[in-house]
């Protein structure tokens, strides 16, 4: 049992992590290695007070060093759902299900995004995860929309179980190999369906399929914690960054404009504390 | 007229201002040319996100080229009241009166401190500004709570005027040059009176004394501004770091727990955004 998960590694996360690090808690860091490719891709940070005009990539080797001298490691796997245990939370992954005693979301503003009817179909023909649900669709027609290139893995492996792959490649030069994939150039707008799904209705196609898997590195929050309050596309938090859910906290672009990193450090830091303020009563 | 006054140089009020210099808002930035003692005086920081195991002194000298590379330059004085203006907000130090749009309190958390009586009696014998009220006390015995070695000046100047001075320094090895400032080892605890001051009682003396000057860096923010909402010892703020009164905002310590550069550096910037909007909206 951990004491506190991190879903994301970007800047409220690495800020939440150092923390609860120099307080000795157990920490599950769900992310990737090479933390956010939202910190690498950035030109030139102006603001960032410590940091006069680094650029992105040196800002994120410049963390990347910190998290290791801090002695904090990540699991790079893509939570594809948290529950409630009762007295706890369980984080299921593709590879495994974890369970901590509190959970801290930093999953940015990517995650806001969602196409109309994925909440409504979740678990009645979507899924965000092809090694657990992909064996369900042996023979038949199935979507995929690909969120990023890392992911391609995933529409292969699907490819050797599904008849068809519509995919939508939401980026730039999709290199999925694999003959049965036909590449659909549009943008995912609607699921249909009555009890369970039917068609992914794009721009220009109404693509019929009897699963449709949705595959991104992180998913919009109040899908992946069922019954998280939201204010609009974010995550509803109060000032010590709890949400309405006992033992669930938020950071980060997640809670919120102003998208900065400034901002998202100082929310995983005040997340950390609210933390472990949390684990003291618990015990 | 400035856009925005900050008052404070922390990490609350570096982080607003960078912001709002990228900006290019008019600012006013009240502070202190060497940033913060806080900062400069802390051992290691370890768990600020992009600088790891920094010392305070580094920290601060980091900023403090961070700050004259932006291009902005601090206003050494005191802040003694922000007014009402109507539609917008005056600033009284020792040397004039400003004008702005808006205003950023970072003040800081040993601006919670207050003597008790301190609002009561402000203006009738308890003054913050030895240049503006000292005139008062000529050939009079006051007492002086001085908070910091850095304004001994301020006393040294009011022995200039009164009869007498009962010195209370609440700081290692005070070292005022005059014959008529007795220093008082001891603590203030009230401020007696019935319409002007008449004495302060400290732990094991009672002062006897026609007005009392308390010098200091920063100001109770409720006596600040009057008419601000606490939150106990802190500034009222909502996730947007707006107070009760409009065009007023708050970051860092001064609005709450976790005491953390971190917290500070997110709130100045989500302060800095919130006053942007602010000055859009009037516009």
């Amino acid at each position: 049992m951990y004491d506190v998960a991190i879903i994301g590694s970007g800047l409220a996360g690495i800020s939440a992590a150092l923390t609860l690090q120099l307080h000795r808690k157990n920490i599950l860091w769900l992310g990737h290695q090479n933390l956010s490719e939202k910190i690498r891709k950035a030109e030139k940070i102006a603001n960032y007070p410590g940091l006069s005009m680094i650029s992105g990539s040196d800002f994120c080797e410049t963390l990347k060093n910190q998290v290791q001298q801090a002695g904090l490691s990540i699991t790079q796997e893509n939570v594809t759902g948290v529950y409630d245990g009762g007295s706890h939370w369980m984080l299921a992954t593709a590879a495994s299900v974890y369970e901590a005693k509190s959970v801290i979301l930093t999953t940015g503003v990517e995650s806001a995004k969602s196409v109309e009817g994925e909440e409504h179909f979740l678990g009645h023909g979507v899924s965000y995860c092809a090694t657990c649900d992909g064996f369900l669709y042996k023979g038949k027609t199935i979507a995929v929309v690909c969120t990023t290139k890392d992911l391609e893995h995933e529409v292969e492996y699907l490819a050797t179980i599904a008849d068809k792959i519509w995919l939508l490649a939401l980026y730039k030069n999709p290199e999925v190999k694999a003959s049965n994939v036909e590449l659909i150039l549009d943008v995912p707008q609607k699921i249909d369906g009555s009890k369970t799904v039917e068609a992914l209705s794009c721009k220009r196609n109404h693509l019929p399929c009897s699963g449709i898997f949705i595959l991104k590195n992180a998913i919009s929050p109040a899908v992946l914690v069922s019954g998280l309050a939201m204010d609009g596309q974010h995550i509803a938090v109060k000032r010590d960054m709890s949400t309405n859910l006992r033992g669930i906290y938020a950071a980060g672009d997640v809670t919120g404009r102003p998208y900065q990193y400034a901002k998202a450090a100082g929310e995983g830091n005040v997340a950390a504390h609210s933390v472990i303020a949390y684990l003291n009563h618990l015990e």
